[in-house]
C-alpha cells in the first residue's frame, strides 16, 4: 500500500531565509506534498505579522508545484494530524539546534506517536543562518543579501526603518 | 508525479539492536520501500560475517512487509543509486553521533548532490544503545537482553565463547 | 567518623515534573536526608507562587519518609551551609544543562570551597522533559499527562484559565 | 611586507571580568596594537553605561602599553575596518560560546571577507566566568572577589544596591 | 534508617593524575567509605600492569584513611553489589566525558537498577588532563610534573624509556 | 616595540586538504610569517611519508612568500620555541575539534606559558572535510576532487592502488 507522503515543515519564518528554502527545496524533491506551516507564535511578538511571513514566503518558492503555504495556531501535533500527514520536517544546523529539536521532537511524540520528526540539513553554506541573527545585523546597517532574498530584504528594510 | 519513495537505512548492524529495529520501524511507515543495506565493512573486521548479521536482521524484523534486507560493499551513494532510491536514513542519538553524521552526510552529498540524508530519532529508551557497547558488556557476561532481541543475544553469546 | 549525609536539592520546580520526582527518589536512596528547597526567584516570574510549588512538591513525593521540602531566597550556597549540608544536587539531563550546570557548580565552588555539587541522571524516559516546554505545550492545549502528576496537571490547567 | 597587526577585541564588557583581561593580556603579547572596542548595545539595556564600561576597563589594564579602549556602535564589522585592523579576537570558553561564536564569525565574514576572526582561550581558572553570573551572584549578596578586579567589586556593589 | 554510604570509584588510573586524586579527595569527604576499583582492562593494553596502577595510586593517597584500593576484573555493576555498594562516581571534565559516561551510566543501570551513578567534577585545573595525553606527552620529553604527582613521575619515565 | 609576528600551524598533512589551504591562506594574510609544521607521528603510521606530505604542501600553496613548509618530530611545543614563534594555529571545524583542541592547547599551555594557541576557522565549504574521511571515501572509489587539489588527488590514486 502506499504511503500518504505529505510532510508538513513548521516554524516561525521572521523572515524566510536562504536556510529556509533550501530545506524546503530538498524537501520537495523527497515528498509528494509538502506543507510550509507558518506558527502564530504571538506570544514571541515576531517581527512580522503572519500574513506577511505566509506572503514572503510565496514569493521566495514560487516555482515548486508540489509545496503549500499556511498558517497555524495551537499545537504542531493537531494541526499535521488535521492535514491527514505523518511526518514533520525540521532543519538541523547547529548542536543548539540538535538538543532543542529533539527535546521538541520527544515531546511531540509524547503527545502523538503516530507523527514522526524527520531531520534535515541545509546546505552547508546556509548553515550558519538565522532570522535572528539576520534582524540584528540589519537593523545595524548591515547588508544582508547573501542570507535572505531580495524581496524579503526591501520588505526587512522598510519594516526596521519604522 | 509520484516522488519513487525507496528510501536506504545502511549500517553496519554488528549486531542489530532494539534502536535500529526501532528506527527501521519508525521509517516503514514513512516510507513505500526501505532498503536495509548492511555494509560490509571488512577494515573494521566486525565480530559477526555479513551474512549473520543480514540474517539476524531478517529474523529481526519479519513482520515488516516493505522491508528489504540487503549487503553492499564499497560507496553508499554509489549503492543508493543503484536501487533508485534518493534518501538515505541515518539514526541520530547523541550529539557524537550528530557531528559525526553530518560529515558524512555532508561528503556524500558532495560525492552525489541528488542523493538526501534524512535523519531519525529513535525512541528515548533506545537512546543510549550501542552495538560496541552491548558487545563490551556482554563479554564481560552482562544480560544484554534489554537491548538486543532474544535470537541476537543467543548468537552473540555463541560468538564471544570461541 | 561518619558524614553528616545531608542533601540539599534546588530549584525552581515551576511546576516539579516526573523528572525531578526520579531525581527525588534516587537521592533519597542515597543519602539519610534530602531537603528540595524551592527557590523563589522572583526575578524570573514564575508561573506558580513559591507556596504553590512547595505544595506541589510535597503531594507529589508523600511517600518519602526521609525527603523534606523547604523554601528559600539568596544565595543557594548560604542556604546549604545554613541547613548543616555539604552537598548539592543537581539533575543533568543534556548537554546543555551540562555546561549551565557546570559554569554554576564552579562559580558556587568558588563561593564555597566546602560545598560540593554532585550530578545525577534521572530515568531516560523523562531525559527531555522541562517544566518550559510543559507550559508552553499546556497553554496551547496539549495533554500533558505524561509529564506531571494528575494534581500538578489541574492546577497547571487552572492556573493557563486565567 | 610589514603586517598592519592591529587587532580589535569588540565586547558588551558589563562589566569587565578576570576573564576579559586574561584575554587582553594574552592578545596584547601577539600583536602590536590591541583595541579594546566596548559596543553600546543598548537594546541589551546593559547594567552598567558605555562610559563606566570603558572606565573599568581602563582602571583594569592601566600597565598594557599597547591596549587601547574605545567604544563603537553599529556593526563591529564596519568598526574594525574603519581602524584600519583586520583582525577580530574572541574569548572562547565553552560550546556554547563555540557554536554563537562561529555563527557570529561565519556572519562577518561574508559582511566583510577581509576581517578574520581569531579565537583565545582564557586561563582555565576563568573559563567558567561570565558577567551574567557574576552580576546574578553579586545581586544575591554574594562575595565576586574571585572574578572581577576590587574597583569594578565596588562599583558593581553601588550599582546594585540602587 | 542509615544509608550505608559507600562509593565505588572505578576507572583504568593508568596512570593516576592530580585530576583523578582531587576527585577521590572530594568522594571523601562524602561518603563514609570511598573504594577506588581499578579495573583489569587487559583488552585495551594499559601501559602499567594492574598491580603497578593500584600501587601507584596507593602512594598518591596515602593520607585518606576512609579510601581503599582495589581493582576488579569483570562487570563493574556485579563488582559494586559484591562490595555492598549503591553508589558509582564518575569525574565528568567535558561534554566528550558527558556522552560516553551517560550512556555507560544508562547501560549500567539497566543492568542493575539498584546502583545509582553520580558525577563529580574535578577543580577547573584539572579539568583537561587525561592520562592518554600524559602519557604521549610524557613519551615525547615533556615535562609533566603539573599533571601527576612525583612518584608516578618517575615510575612513568622508566616505563617509557624501555 | 614590534611583535615577532611568526606563527607557526602544526598538523600531520595526511594529505593536505582545501580546509588546511583555506587556513594558511588566512594565516598568511595576519602574520608576517607562517610555518608550516608536518609532524612525523610515526606512532599513527600516516600514509604518506613525512617527504611526501611536506612535498605536496609545498606544490599546494606555492603562491604564498611568507608561508614555509618544515616538518618537526618531538613536541610541538619546543619546536614553536626554537623557532623563535610565540603563536601555534589551529583550525577549528566542530566541537568534537574544539574540545581535543582545547584539551591540547591548556596542556601545551602548561608546558610553554609563553606559547599561545589562536584558533580559526576554514571556510564553512569546508568545515565538514577531513583527511580521514577523504582517505577512506577514496579507497572506495569516489571522485574526492572537491576536497583535495590535483597533484594530491592524483598522489592520493597512486598510493592507494599499492
Amino acid at each position: 500500500m502506499r504511503k500518504s507522503n505529505i510532510a508538513v515543515y513548521p516554524g516561525t519564518f521572521d523572515p524566510v531565509t536562504y536556510g529556509h528554502i533550501d530545506i524546503i527545496r530538498r524537501a520537495a524533491r523527497i515528498f509528494d506534498k509538502v506543507i510550509i506551516a507558518v506558527a502564530h507564535n504571538d506570544e514571541k511578538s515576531p517581527l512580522f505579522s503572519v500574513g506577511e511571513r505566509v506572503s514572503m514566503l510565496k514569493d521566495s518558492i514560487g516555482g515548486l508545484k508540489n509545496v503549500i503555504i499556511d498558517d497555524f495556531d495551537g499545537l504542531v501535533v493537531d494541526y499535521v494530524k488535521g492535514k491527514g500527514a505523518s511526518v514533520m520536517i525540521r532543519g538541523l544546523r547547529m548542536i543548539s539546534d540538535f538538543e532543542h529539536e529533539f527535546q521538541m521532537a520527544l515531546t511531540n511524540r509524547k503527545l502523538s506517536e503516530k507523527i514522526e520528526t524527520i531531520f534535515m540539513m541545509p546546505n552547508e553554506s546556509y548553515s550558519y543562518i538565522s532570522s535572528k541573527l539576520i534582524k540584528e545585523a540589519a537593523s545595524l546597517g548591515a547588508d544582508v543579501k547573501n542570507f535572505i532574498p531580495k524581496k524579503v530584504q526591501i520588505l526587512l528594510k522598510k519594516k526596521l526603518r519604522k
